[in-house]
């Protein structure tokens, strides 16, 4: 019999509270960027946070919506600022990318991967064993009659939106040309939009660029990184421990759109780190609003607040 | 007291339809690509009947979304396909654009527009005496420390975004980091996705890079294109004949989701023409689903049937 599932509290994580969420939590996926540094310093406390979570016996993950990096550049980021971690726990959304197409997406042998992205996701793709078109910056020419015909590689079966930084008029082009075919499957790394990194400076991101393509495409794509419960199944088929029970395992992350959507639709316990995007506020105006979904079981003001209880 | 409107019938025009339809009807507004021509061919019949309208006493005035022209260039292509027509009948969303600056925007005395978009709008701009900043292609450079600083001009208060084939990241950026002041302004010619210029051959445009730029900056553009009643307004204070009487208006055009929804949306007289993006189906397919916005009142074969009864 189905059990209604209760409504996210919001609750503040500390106490007692903390000392029984530390025992039955087996699990812990944890974001990255503003939860456990900004920019390349670690966020005070995260890493003996961390690092003592481990050695009580959690299964620790790092689960990252930015494509931009491999698990070997996640690896040495991770040692660098402290984490005591390997490449195996990191699970980004261009690594994410290339095993849905690896495990999931049944590519055609001869078929290739039109990518817009960058070097990492090349790295991901070559280490998967998927064939795709190198990215390179790609000028503007010609016209609306040569844009008509630009050149496109004949075996392309997918098309993959992630970070590009030469993302420009002709890659939208061809992007948009080659999933004109209902059958060239559509597949995007994450749906954030953008970061501002400064007062009055915003960083668009692989959403903004993703937007592009979805609307002149007139198609929506398949996204690997969270919220998607992808995510889950990946981890479960390459991780050595196996499948994570998810009534213990929980989301700790910093964006209720993404982090906590993930948490709360996939049935894991969600926690939202203060130290990044989303506020409180905002997590109270959601569930106010019925936005259950963006909505945190628990807070904490970072992630340093899982030490307290524990050493 | 208010009369509830009738819902759009999508009846053919023929016949002693299309007599009292010619009767009654003053004023045309004709979209142009796909109802006028394809391309650089007129569609058979087009100029012949647009020109025995006006010769009838119609005024008729040229309504397209299309950004890359300016009046000028309109004049000559439509006067090079046979239609007897000035620059003074012409709204391109360049214009359009350009006049919304001029006659509604209150800028500042030193204000200027970035702008996305070709040579057309800048001309626009030019002769309605809008300060820009000159859209260039923007090479890529950098990463995301410089992107955080891209050098952003002083005095820009409005973002205008127009179908532009250097559209690139750091154009991209630049509109979102001016886009994060909130008084900053944000236009767009126009929301058209895409245009399928052949089977698999998509070329995408101006809605497609507006989207990029949405999504980015989490804001939405004020359009001034079709379907927005600004264009009511501009002809209106820019025509020597004042303005439209709007039940003896009639917009004809291919696209149910700018051309008729502009007319069912502003109180006019809609007339889809089978020449061009949208079909029979497409419409009665709409008028089941209840999107009576996208409903016309009636359909055409071409523009070529406002001939048979008049002359």
């Amino acid at each position: 019999m189905a059990v209604a599932e209760p409504e996210p509290q919001c609750l503040p994580l500390e106490g007692a509270a903390m000392d029984a969420f530390l025992e039955t939590t087996d699990s812990f996926l944890f974001d990255c960027d503003g939860v456990l540094w900004r920019g390349n310093r670690a966020i005070d406390g995260a890493p003996e946070a961390v690092n003592a979570l481990r050695r009580r016996g959690k299964r620790v993950y790092f689960v990252t919506n930015n494509s931009r990096r491999t698990r070997d550049m996640y690896e040495q980021k991770l040692r660098r600022l402290g984490f005591d971690a390997g490449r195996e726990q990191v699970f980004g959304s261009a690594f994410l990318a290339a095993q849905y197409l690896r495990q999931e997406a049944s590519l055609p042998a001869a078929g290739k991967v039109f990518v817009i992205g960058d070097a990492a996701v090349c790295e991901e793709l070559d280490e998967a064993g998927i064939s795709y078109v190198r990215p390179v910056p790609e000028p503007v020419f010609g016209d609306i009659e040569q844009w008509s015909s630009l050149p496109l590689e004949p075996d392309v079966c997918a098309v993959l939106v992630a970070f590009d930084q030469h993302f420009s008029y002709i890659k939208l082009t061809k992007a948009c040309s080659y999933l004109a075919d209902p059958e060239c499957l559509f597949l995007a790394t994450n749906r954030d939009n953008a970061e501002m990194v400064a007062p009055g400076r915003v960083i668009p991101v692989t959403g903004s660029l993703l937007a592009a393509v979805e609307t002149g495409a007139a198609r929506q794509a398949i996204v690997l990184g969270k919220p998607s419960p992808f995510i889950l199944r990946c981890i479960a088929s390459v991780s050595p421990e196996g499948p994570l029970e998810l009534q213990g395992t929980a989301i700790v992350g910093d964006r209720l759109d993404t982090d906590i959507y993930f948490g709360q639709t996939c049935g894991l316990r969600s926690v939202l780190s203060l130290s990044g995007v989303s506020s409180l506020d905002e997590a109270f105006e959601n569930r106010r609003a019925g936005r259950l979904n963006m909505v945190p079981q628990y807070y904490v003001q970072g992630v340093a607040d899982f030490l307290q209880s524990d050493c």
